[in-house]
């Protein structure tokens, strides 16, 4: 439980340079050590969403487990003399002792949800900011549209195989995110390594390419990989490769891709085809430029299968969540706590410790209730939605890892399970249920 | 040269499935030893975009030397029967022994442009598409978008502050991309220790929150700090914080930040009172959700330098350069190469192996000239496009670490500057130059 992982890379040099100056300046003026409650949350969901969903919080705890500076981050500070000697001894030391919580991994959000809340010094909270607003924001802008995507397939599962549409890493985190909020599999090895997700993957154009004639390309996958493959079909003309494919694989096999054309006219013509010569249980699998529309657009369509690319780990056009992360008390030397706000034009922020809850009409959801800081003692119906992360500095590891996303899956599924239907429409509007904010 | 870096994480499960299993059927079919040339291109430009900036390329060589299969990546691929044994003992061996070509890093680019060539073997080819693709759809999204947003600024610095809004390792590589393209520093400390890129930083909402007044904050900051620091005014009122910014600082005060209405009135009036208190040389720096059209309408308004956060990480609007990875030619069973395409309806690859020059009318380009395989003998003039960046295994490490970043930014500075003026329009248009393919 939050011993530091050895081995591993620090990350704590995933920020912004600001951060550390800021606690250089704060130590300096001795407030450092003021208690802090630092909230991340998003002001609006993206334009015609009508609701989010948290990813990424399993991740921020597996990283802060590594968020120490070794020799190597603390001679970089010192030779390009971003903070101070009294500044990085502090750091040499730096362990996050404070509290985290927030809604848990998979559960979906509203404008105003309190996803986060750090509290602890305010040097502590502060260093960390940019590390939790960077996974969130991107781990859960994926799992947003994941959840979007996944919905509009119904019970038809969806494949993640977006990987080579953006940045290597960010790859393996949305091919997470994915699998969270609906996705039944990813193409990424390294999501299967590390969170125990499941991976697929049919074979690419190069494949046939390579060989001399699509025959041998089809014999050389099944004679490999057995006839449960699935084959590609429009390297040259579908239909060819569709007889092609039965006459070396059978009835029995797997499935067929088709990754252009149009694809519903094109599902249509293959499952005939494939039905006529008996291979009725092989199955269709799309996969070109997918997104929420296009897998709708398809539900009338003999497809098994989606497989999503560029759309999903692009956000479907929101690629980040914009959460922010905002200092919302923090207690002054006698030790009361003093609740602050920006008050620039334009941008304004609840400030408080807050409480949330979801409340709800027998099985739909119907308000995210948020206290500012506390809810009305006798509001006792509906479901907390905060829970504890990280106590005192001490990881609780059950959200970490495979376990961590296994168990995010299923409460995904449960929460938007319970949101009304409108929730469910893909037309631009408004967020499912209301956000209200109770002042006590 | 090349050489395995110990004691780094592998990068070769950052790949897809499918790559993998057709390793194993083209090891089966004994035909994954075809030399086989691959290429990376871009079919079209992001919508409306005059050019492109490749970058990426140095991080695929660093993750290049790690693209080995340890005990910790055969056995996910083992247990979860990935591949077979034949598999594993050739990726246990692997190895990258072939030839890659390209764009060097910061170069531009158009529709077409060859940007990466690998000669190699079908199965070490293939192994590095889903790698070769992120990095370049990544990188090079971020960098075409920082090329724009440093034009429209002109003399004035930008500085890339998005890390916050971004996946936390996206965040470095972005920040390195827009450096490359013509931006002067990040906030990413990551990115400034792997890549010496200078880091820069202000201070957050938060700090001035977390003192008892404003003034304390401010006094913290330049006590800590020095006078040459850069205070944020717009905690609460505007004007009130220039002139207690002045009385703590004098007008030595290095700068000023403004992050939130209307930019360009509140700079003329920043600047019209700090210079009536004397503080001319302090300077102004805005970071409000900019993108290089809000840049371009700041330029009449007296701001010294942008901050430039979540459009720039997201590629103002194609956070994907949509590049893709294609087999173009490859050797048949008498070693004689084949140039393959695929004809399926609606995406066509020009085959065979290219070279690529950059024509021009004086100092002024006007032609992407790109032969199938060979350009013209007779075409002698302009300048070749294509570098060698691996060489039978060897990497040229010139391209990579610090030294990479810093030849890109040159290059990237020396290619642009051959652009006919229309490539900096910012409104939608065609590619600057056409792309011509000659046959020969």
């Amino acid at each position: 439980m939050g011993e530091l992982t050895t081995g591993r890379a620090a990350t704590s040099l995933l920020t912004d340079h600001y951060e550390l100056t800021m606690v250089q300046a704060s130590l300096h003026a001795g407030t450092a050590h003021r208690r802090s409650l630092f909230e991340a949350f998003g002001r609006r969901l993206p334009a015609g969403r009508r609701f989010g969903v948290v990813a990424g919080t399993g991740r921020i705890l597996e990283m802060l487990r590594d968020f120490r500076f070794g020799s190597a981050e603390l001679r970089f500070l010192e030779e390009t003399k971003v903070v101070d000697s009294t500044t990085l001894d502090w750091l040499r030391d730096f362990r996050f002792s404070g509290t985290i919580r927030g809604y848990a991994e998979g559960e979906v959000y509203f404008p105003g949800s309190p996803l986060l809340t750090v509290e602890s010094t305010f040097a502590e909270a502060v260093l960390l900011e940019t590390l939790i607003l960077s996974v969130l924001n991107h781990d859960s802008a994926v799992a947003s549209a994941a959840s979007r995507m996944s919905n509009a397939a119904g019970d038809r599962p969806c494949a993640e195989m977006g990987s080579r549409r953006t940045h290597e890493e960010a790859a393996v985190a949305a091919a997470r995110a994915a699998v969270v909020a609906g996705f039944a599999s990813t193409s990424n090895l390294e999501a299967g390594r590390r969170y125990g997700v499941r991976t697929i993957g049919t074979s690419a154009h190069s494949f046939t390419l390579l060989h001399d004639t699509e025959r041998q390309a089809f014999a050389a996958q099944v004679g490999s990989l057995g006839t449960d493959t699935i084959l590609l079909l429009d390297t040259y003309d579908v239909d060819e490769a569709l007889r092609t494919a039965i006459e070396i694989a059978g009835t029995d096999l797997g499935g067929v891709r088709l990754d252009s054309g149009d694809l519903a006219i094109q599902a249509h013509e293959v499952r005939e085809k494939l039905d006529a010569l008996g291979a009725v249980n092989t199955t269709i699998t799309v996969t070109s430029d997918l997104d929420e529309y296009a897998i709708a657009g398809l539900q009338a369509a003999p497809v098994d299968s989606y497989g999503v690319g560029t759309r999903l780990v692009t956000g479907s056009g929101a690629p980040t969540a914009s959460l922010v992360y905002k200092l919302v008390s923090r207690q002054d030397d006698g030790g009361q706590w003093v609740s602050v706000a920006k008050k620039a034009s334009g941008k304004s922020s609840t400030g408080g410790f807050k409480q949330a809850r979801r409340l709800y009409d027998g099985a739909i959801a119907i308000e995210e209730a948020v206290g500012v800081p506390n809810l009305p003692t006798d509001m006792t119906d509906g479901r907390d939605l905060t829970v504890d992360l990280v106590v005192d500095g001490v990881i609780d590891d059950s959200f970490t890892g495979a376990e961590g996303v296994r168990k995010a899956q299923h409460r995904h599924a449960t929460s938007k399970a319970e949101l009304p239907r409108s929730a469910h429409r893909l037309q631009d509007g408004e967020p499912a249920i209301p956000t209200v904010f109770y002042d006590d």
